[in-house]
């Protein structure tokens, strides 16, 4: 790992180590954007909601949020660093928080 | 009003009724779709996510379900009937709830 603090944008070195991770997790880098977006799908919208209070809790403690939409069982993330610019650890940190949330 | 029952989009009748209401409530029709949209902001992301549960339960009572986007203290939404393509009764009443629940 790089020496970055979590509210600087990640390195090349720990983009390579990284970023390919997240792919396999169905985590997509959006275009134009130094950001990653992931979709997420549920049985209903008791469960969506659900899956997004965890996500909430985890993001206030993180003092890390997401941009998300939702309609229904549809749950749409985007992670970015907006005090950098671009993808911090604290993006990565919460993309690993979300995955964990979505499975319970 | 009209005869509609809470599934049908709205009659012109109640539309000459109950838009100017919600204009005056800060909703706006939305270009090119029979919905209408409303910013809310909020103190930070703990108070927009209170709000956003206060409505998640009375969506889920009234099985109808916004479309929304929350940033951080933001919350966009969008009302509207999949069910009949357009606005319906469901999208006032949710509407109102939802001006209710942004104001505790």
């Amino acid at each position: 790992m790089g020496s970055s603090t979590t509210n600087q944008t990640l390195t090349e070195e720990e983009r390579a180590h990284i970023l390919p991770l997240l792919r396999n997790a169905q985590w997509v880098e959006v275009v134009g954007r130094d950001a990653i977006y992931k979709e997420f799908i549920f049985k209903d919208f008791n469960q969506a909601f659900g899956f997004m209070s965890r996500v909430a809790l985890h993001a206030e403690k993180l003092n890390h949020h997401p941009e998300w939409f939702n309609v229904y069982n549809k749950v749409q993330i985007t992670l970015s660093t907006h005090d950098c610019g671009g993808l911090s650890q604290r993006d990565i940190s919460l993309a690993t928080l979300i995955d964990q949330a979505s499975l319970m």
